[in-house]
């Protein structure tokens, strides 16, 4: 359908060949330049863990490479990301007796995604976890806490591996530093105003802004850059993207702050829609139901609503003093029923006791909960009254929730009134100081993105085949989530998919 | 991005001047023909009642128009539609002393639409659907049955209009009629192969296949034509195509039949993203529960396993033999559990007992449990034990499942023990013969679609803004529905759209 039309072929080579007009190729697309600024075999968009990963494999296999980067600094949300991996069979699972395979970890993903993943998407990365892991250690030289595997929910058993640097910025570093001894360009600074694609055909390269400063579209110089091989789009998602987010999810407006860096942007999305990708599944779009509107980004309120109230405490809707919520439902669920009530101006808050506080994060997570009061993100009070004086929650019925908590937890049931898994080692809510943060869903991931298939490759919406020149990896994919990501399957996805789309792009 | 790149229109320019070369036009697309071989102010792409109503506006307002239609006959899905329209505010709602509004039925759309319908959209519709009913009467000529107001799934109340035939495809009839008295051509067998738009600016017009044999892509002769206004893309949803839907919902595979007609496939879907549109929600798809696998299409059974076992009888899967789903709970939540069961080789089936059948459908429905006794797509036992056995089910989980149902009829408990409310005259299930259908979801709407605006015109993926010379309509456009299509929300949406769209385009 978008083929070349056979008649206008004709008809400009005819009118071309009578009046001398030099038609270099069949190509008549006003965007393709008529001089190329530079060229390399590959050039990567993006340099996260997606990127980062399609450079290293490019330039080892051979090939001159570019990482494109429109912000100063290299690593986009993998940055901040908290450097958890999902991988099945490692020394550490083994130590711990915990028996997993890629098999269970893609029923995990297939289950929780509400069947919208891609079997074959979702196998594939299954599969290469632990190959992914052990690049990660062997060729980056990664270094990953060995004691250590976390159990994330949604997940059937503990498989989540943390670096031993707590971040995700360790393995970007390590990364993009093994791609620029391999040879690899990197330049920032630059932004992607278009892909250059033949009409139907092969994608050429890029139009790009150098000096770019963001957000200023407008900023820069224009260059354009040309792929030998291919172009890998690994720009990530748009969550910081109000516009474009409402465009799919229209409750997810400016009310709703993100954990994204501020370039996670949508403009790429667009472009590969335009350019003839078919962008599936955009419309789920994960927020983290744990964060506070009190500090901006992923923030520390975090590691205090999600691992001890949601835990060992309560979420509880103020306009009604009640729970709302299983407080370890999935993200999606929970996020939800908080933005449904956002919308309609009630607000929900993460109520701890001192024995939650003393139970989860007091040791796991030592000085934490002093830096987040300190921050203002997490508050203090006396007694649960002065929770709901402050919030104006009516006391009658919060004390009742806390009650009927209680008594679950002293005839340990195994699960309470809202259907929560009762934890071990949960105790009564009942000793002060008691502690506060308030709950504002945070658009955290893109579960969407442009559908690939198993080598990566792009494919074009008008006939579910390969584009020509054009790979694809980590969150601007989509085809592996579903309704869900799963925590700590995000660096899985970016690795293995980035390695093949690099090692794929190399050989193009 | 988008733009006609300053520097390519200029060394093209300059070497047409230079060489001679006839540029005719800024544009320099491979896809524009030559030679136009027709124009009409307005194309309308799609005879359903969104086409149709856009064709009478576009004419009524002196537009010259062409109708494409690709099957032999005129009208798509609207054709096997069963005539129900939500309208708020009619004579029907006023005699029946039903309290009603515009706002009341977008509060429930967007509820139901889990947040993700625009409100923009939504209130478009709810806002018009009375001008709109008035519409069908006074100037098409739509007779409607003047005493009857149904009240379907998810509306908070009575609301939906059924026409005296109790079918669309009367308003397909007289529309199209109407419109092609007012002038307008219709073409059917003709397939919209691309639809040709300058390189990011406007829709100049369709190239086409006309003689064109259902499903031959290749079949019947290539023609171009221009609409010298607009087009109106009204082409329906992608239900019957597999391929399409596996892309942005991996688990709707061949193993499920369609509720469509087998023209409502998405290579228009294809196209509109490729040439800039931003299609979006496309993974919402929704399933009718209620249908079987023992006939074709929407089929006869859905009378049985709806009206008859869903509100009065129950819903069992034969694995288990117990009950999975609140039968009354909305089409998504019990599609979704019957697909992921299928999917897992496991067979759920809807059972009746004659108590049931004589408080539902015997009357209502007169002679339809005989005809579909007949057709082989409901199954006819002398006993709960002989249905046992046919389908393999634990016989004591079924009896235990049916007695605790009539136990809750007994003492007329508000709800039963999946949620159900207990409908007024439901009685013990327990007299024979029992009746059984089996429950195999069909595809029926497809809730996403191009992104429009409030004048019906396509949004640019790239920028957000009007595609110049193209609208949109109908079950082809995105942002009305949501997670879910309301019953009888779909007439009124076509309607609504096609009238605006029509007289957008006939001024455009």
């Amino acid at each position: 359908m978008a083929q070349l039309s056979r008649r206008s072929f004709l008809s400009i080579s005819a009118a071309a060949a009578g009046l001398g007009f030099a038609a270099t190729s069949a190509n008549a697309s006003t965007k393709v330049p008529a001089k190329w600024d530079e060229t390399y075999d590959v050039v990567v968009v993006g340099s996260g863990l997606a990127g980062m990963s399609a450079a290293v494999e490019a330039t080892a296999a051979g090939a001159s490479c570019v990482i494109i980067e429109k912000m100063a600094i290299v690593g986009g949300n993998s940055n901040i990301n908290a450097g958890a991996m999902a991988v099945t069979g490692t020394p550490m699972q083994q130590k711990k007796g915990i028996k997993d395979s890629p098999e269970l970890l893609a029923e995990d993903m297939l289950r929780e995604g509400l069947g919208l993943g891609d079997p074959v998407q979702v196998k594939l990365v299954a599969e290469k976890s632990l190959e992914a892991w052990e690049w990660t250690r062997k060729t980056l030289g990664v270094e990953w806490n060995e004691q250590t595997v976390v159990a994330e929910g949604g997940h059937s058993v503990a498989r989540g591996c943390i670096t031993l640097s707590g971040t995700g910025s360790t393995i970007i570093m390590k990364g993009i530093e093994k791609a620029k001894q391999q040879g690899a360009k990197v330049m920032t600074r630059t932004y992607v105003e278009d892909v250059i694609r033949e009409e139907g055909g092969r994608v050429l390269g890029l139009k790009v802004r150098t000096g770019y400063k963001f957000p200023d579209a407008s900023s820069g110089t224009v260059r354009y850059i040309r792929a030998a091989k291919a172009v890998v789009l690994a720009h990530g998602g748009f969550g910081a993207d109000v516009a474009f987010r409402v465009a799919h999810d229209p409750k997810l407006t400016d009310r709703f702050q993100t954990t994204n860096q501020p370039g996670a942007t949508g403009e790429l999305w667009r472009v590969a829609s335009s350019i003839g990708c078919n962008v599936i599944q955009a419309d789920w779009i994960q927020c983290g139901p744990w964060a506070s509107p009190d500090e901006a980004g992923f923030g520390l309120a975090v590691g205090f609503a999600q691992d001890c109230c949601a835990m060992y405490g309560l979420w509880v809707n103020t306009t009604t003093g009640k729970r709302f919520v299983n407080e370890l439902a999935n993200r999606k669920v929970r996020a939800d029923a908080i933005i449904n009530l956002n919308n309609k101006e009630q607000q929900c808050i993460a109520i701890a006791d001192s024995n939650a506080v003393e139970v989860s994060i007091r040791e796991s997570r030592p000085g934490h909960l002093e830096k987040a009061l300190e921050k203002g993100c997490v508050f203090k009070f006396d007694s649960l009254a002065a929770i709901a004086e402050k919030f104006k929650i009516p006391m009658d019925v919060l004390e009742a929730e806390v009650k009927a908590y209680n008594e679950d937890v002293r005839k340990k049931a195994q699960t309470d009134a809202m259907g929560r898994l009762l934890q071990v080692g949960a105790r009564p809510l009942e000793n002060g100081p008691w502690y506060v943060s308030r709950l504002a869903p945070k658009v955290h991931h893109c579960m969407g993105g442009i559908r690939i298939d198993e080598n990566c490759a792009a494919l074009d919406v008008l006939t579910d085949k390969p584009i020509p020149g054009l790979f694809a990896a980590g969150e601007a994919t989509g085809g592996t989530h579903g309704a869900v990501r799963l925590g700590t399957c995000s660096i899985t996805e970016c690795i293995v998919h980035g390695r093949i789309a690099g090692q794929r792009a190399a050989k193009a």
